[in-house]
């Protein structure tokens, strides 16, 4: 047997391999939520900007493709603008900190914000004629906020700190009808790629093609007919010619030039030097900052504002798609949905509050648990969900169902973790500080069950002969203890 | 070339092998209806239990994973009762045989049914206060019930006779967002697996998962930290240990422990000692004996039940999802939707009958041809179906979309055949005894398509030039013969 | 190391590598719309019948892959008969050239249309009683056409030129249950395959399937008892045998034979000779040719038919499933949803405008682009497109997430390109004749998002900050050019 021949066999093998190993993640895929351990996660890859940042998670981690899900966290420095892009994929994101305005662009809907003719911009440019454009929406701290797919959308940072927000694409949503590769359009800009994971799948897909046994594809037609523009941005506007550009929006040369964005270095975050002025109902900034100062006057605003839109509702008519509210805040005590003065409170954001979750199949939860707080054993009926960690640290717990303990770990500020639909999650603060996290669920409806509650639905001698426990046991159990899910341990006995 | 080389590649030949052979049932899932012969399937799996018998079908056999669902079949003995639990699909459970009550726990519902205080247990167990619970429900041979996805339910024989029931769990429905892996979560108890074919998958995983190329995990804190108790159950509560348990719920260590169900050997059938003693507004057992006895009276009860129910949802508001109806006799004669006195009868459970199945996206259909009675070819359009056989024996043909016949054998008490959406299928009891069926479908508005009634829609002309036939013959086609599609042969010649 | 062992590894090897390479097809699958490049596609596959001519394109194609659809091309001579045929997956049709009629076979719907008894058939065959057949449909240039999954439809085309028409089959439909195959069933004939492609896999399959580790299948019984009769057609019907035929239907085994359709060899579209004789209250049919002659004529009836249908639905009852609208010109000019003088006019179908396709998920647009006329940069929200260019040539322009040109090529005549979900596209007709073609899409509301709209949607300081425009520059990018989509370009310099 010759060396040469060794050789080719070794190749040969090389190739099987690396075939067969290119299918093995999609081995995972299909088996994807068989997880029997599961792993507290932190970002996998970073992009600078001039204003900014942007963390991604590689949604390769074998829990993000059970959930079908990716995730993003951005982080806009004061005066950063993120610049307009959309996503196959519905968006939910939650603001940990800050404050800013951002813009959406429906398809059919008017430009409803008029500026007046006279105004005069900070920087010296001068509006020959008064800007128009779609509503603005502020937004802060502790807000939930809904991009629909496939719609653009801009943030800008108006406030003195970063503005830190994280972002769920539901990349296994009915609205995707793409893969489950997280995908973002920039409109314009010269973007890093966030999900850089996908894109070397991507290479590796177009060797593969190839190799692929094209039937009669019109091939004399194929080359690509427009070479002498290099593609130098990563905006979908780049992807066309200048001239083209200038020919369809009827516009200079140069105009189109800097549509297309080369040469651009600051990525997706840009600085507005001398910050936005942007047109909006709400009044003068400094009369914002008083009501942020004055908490209760805020709350105040906001549930008229609630009031208000609850009659608006009534008519059935006043709130179109162009008008619908897209942002909720769930951080507010005032707010909660479960509360125990000991042990925390919790809020939840559904299509029942947020009706524009209906379209997203989405929802959210904020928990605060105070120190040693425990939210006791439950499971989410029909969803999946994502916990992460805004401040303080604590412990979780999740059981699968083969009655396996997948995560027992202490968590703390910026992580992830995966809960799987019907897993079993338990969650407690720690002794020193509590545990302030945000769930999103991969349901407009999503229910828990709270294993407690089931307890007392189920009668008394079922639960004597499923646990062989006496009578007095399960009497103690149904009916001592709290009512509610939130739980502050009564014993000084560490659960550590 | 050396022997350790050989021996060398070999192992890589082998691992790679391996690699590959792992993907092979994935290769079949996505060509997964690509059926070019069809198996009546028998269970592959049993689990004893104390007081039962659990058996189930392998997901991995073609044709379940084509239809996207798994079966279980559990035989309950008198006074023996399944622990309560869930999953994440949807399931559909057709008694074959004996009666039971089972009871959900649905969140957020009240506990409706209240004990008395005096009332003593036979087994001189004494209850301090009155036990109250969720609505208990009974059942009876040739009821469907629907368990929605995620709500826990336990079932108990309170017959004199074996409770036989067969489950359909709709792994693929859209309501399941794990993976296509069928899940059952028991609250309590040890159960063992039910379905260890995946569990075998799970640990292939697993080894895999090891060689996955983590990024940045959090590893510093993923030791599990609590090894000072053993996971000796597999319930969920056995996930977590009874100090925490104990805290959570506020009881004694001794009851936090057998919450965790730790060396107990009855499985998820487990003996009622003496019977539960279960409050129920049904009145003595007797009384229901003798209904039982005198079939017309208990069919004149149901109707009344019927009647009051249709007034109920007349209301709009009465029917809240904590007292929606989740069962349906369609076993009965006299509930036929089809009937021929010499071939047979089908009724249908749809979401037009049963609005639960509405949320569950499945519908059932039960059969029972007479001797030599024909069920003429038809398929259904907007659903795959199980059929499953009840009692006596008979054939089944199943035709693909190339004209193959892909099944065409005798069926016996017990098998289940997969009959795929627009798949051509036609049944005929045998000469000896009829052929009694129940028919899952994947659809709750599952609609069937008759070959005889599509002849008759179709204009003479298209037919005569389609099938090369006479004008005479085309008139026999559309005008002989019964109108439904259920046939008795007049001809005494056989069809075998 | 001895030549025998040699080979042995070699087989090894290819056993190996045939293994892992049916298994990359699958992981294309799931990474399906990674597409660095798209292709214009021409059908692969094409079947002659005695009157007509079936042209498929090969469903593995990465493009069609990512869409999740099949695309089938029929040419139907004058006098043929396309025979009757369904499919799991939802059809939509649009019909490039000719006129015919069509049936469906709806289930549950009565046979609405009856023939006199006195008539008398050209052919001399006679009737002895009246025919009576569900509603009959015609149908013209122009026109979409919605089959809903499941039900059997044939077609005749009683024009004087060939009828021509495409179908989009939706095998990612959540309607299909089965897997993403193209299927389509035949009542009767003997039909050649349509898709030899996804056959091929099928063998494959085969071969896989027999070593699979089945569990305890029932196999006794499992060998086929029926060999007398050999599986000669492809049809659904001739999967039974003739004797079960004869007995089901109740006819003369000669009936049930041809019913078998054995040794035809007309395949799918077969010639009526002399023409089919349909009952159609239309009135005669030279009446109908004056009518497609002055065309205004034309129009006014179908604006008369229009407003009945709309008062019809007023009622709500009375458009039951049974006499649904299922079809709708989508090519009149005076039907045009936008419309510029100068570059061209757009027509959608969608189920606001015809409510049938909300059951498909699926809808239509009519694009005719006049010389030089540009549809600029858009992006479908929310459905994958097919565009296929029926008349003209031009040049289309694709551009990915990441900014790459995936496709910027002239297109003409009978080109097929795929359009992936937020995939930005833009058309332009040619110099020298316009293009007209027609969109499919995956969506029963598909919108779409123009960029232009989106640049006014923005404030103009977001612009000028995203793309370094100064505010000048961003005036004329909002308020220049035409306020609609298509546009004539106003230079005369040229675009390629």
């Amino acid at each position: 047997m010759s060396k040469p021949f060794l050789s080719l066999l070794s190749l040969s093998l090389l190739l099987f391999a690396s075939a067969c190993l290119a299918t093995r993640s999609e081995f995972d895929r299909l088996n994807q939520c068989q997880l029997d351990n599961i792993n507290a996660l932190e970002p996998d890859h970073r992009v600078e900007s001039e204003a900014g940042l942007t963390e991604t998670w590689n949604p390769n981690n074998p829990e993000l493709k059970c959930a079908g899900v990716s995730l993003i966290r951005r982080t806009i420095d004061p005066n950063g603008l993120h610049l307009p892009s959309f996503s196959p994929s519905p968006q939910l994101i939650f603001i940990i900190q800050g404050k800013g305005v951002l813009g959406l662009s429906l398809p059919g809907c008017p430009e409803t914000y008029e500026e007046p003719r006279s105004s005069q911009s900070r920087q010296g440019s001068r509006q020959p004629q008064g800007d128009s454009h779609q509503k603005i929406r502020r937004f802060r701290k502790g807000d939930i906020i809904a991009i629909p797919s496939g719609i653009p959308y801009w943030t800008y940072n108006h406030g003195d700190e970063p503005l830190v927000a994280i972002s769920l694409l539901d990349t296994s949503n009915i609205a995707n009808q793409l893969d489950s590769t997280p995908r973002v359009f920039y409109l314009g800009g010269n973007p890093e790629t966030e999900f850089p994971e996908t894109q070397e799948e991507q290479q590796g897909r177009h060797r593969q093609k190839h190799s692929y046994p094209v039937g009669r594809r019109s091939g004399h037609h194929q080359q690509q007919e427009e070479s002498e523009e290099q593609n130098e941005g990563n905006s979908v506007l780049s992807g066309f010619s200048s001239e083209f550009l200038a020919q369809t929006f009827n516009t200079e040369e140069d105009t189109a030039k800097r549509l297309r964005s080369p040469r651009d270095e600051r990525s997706q975050i840009v600085r507005v030097e001398g910050g936005l002025r942007i047109i909006n109902p709400k009044g003068k900034e400094e009369e914002e900052e008083e009501k942020e100062q004055s908490h209760s006057h805020r709350e105040e605003e906001e549930e008229e504002e609630e009031k208000q839109r609850s009659e608006r509702r009534k008519n059935g008519l006043e709130e179109t798609i162009c008008s619908a509210k897209i942002r909720e805040n769930i951080a507010d005590a005032a707010r909660a949905d479960l509360y125990n003065p000991r042990a925390g409170r919790i809020s939840t954001a559904n299509s029942l509050t947020l009706p524009v979750l209906r379209y997203l199949r989405l929802s959210a939860e904020y928990v605060r648990l105070y120190r040693n707080g425990i939210y006791a054993p439950h499971w989410n009926i029909n969803a999946n969900s994502l916990l992460y960690v805004i401040r303080g640290e604590g412990r979780v717990r999740i059981v699968n169902c083969q009655g396996n303990t997948v995560f027992d770990n202490k968590v703390r500020k910026g992580q992830l973790v995966v809960v799987p639909q019907n897993f079993v999650v338990a969650e407690q603060a720690g002794e020193e500080e509590g545990l302030e996290y945000v769930v999103f669920k991969t349901n407009d409806r999503a229910a828990v069950s709270h294993v407690q509650q089931v307890l007392r639905a189920t009668p008394a001698e079922v639960l004597a002969n499923a646990f062989g426990l006496r009578q007095r046991q399960v009497t103690e159990l149904k009916l001592s203890g709290n009512r509610g899910p939130l739980v502050h341990p009564q014993s000084q006995s560490q659960s550590h």
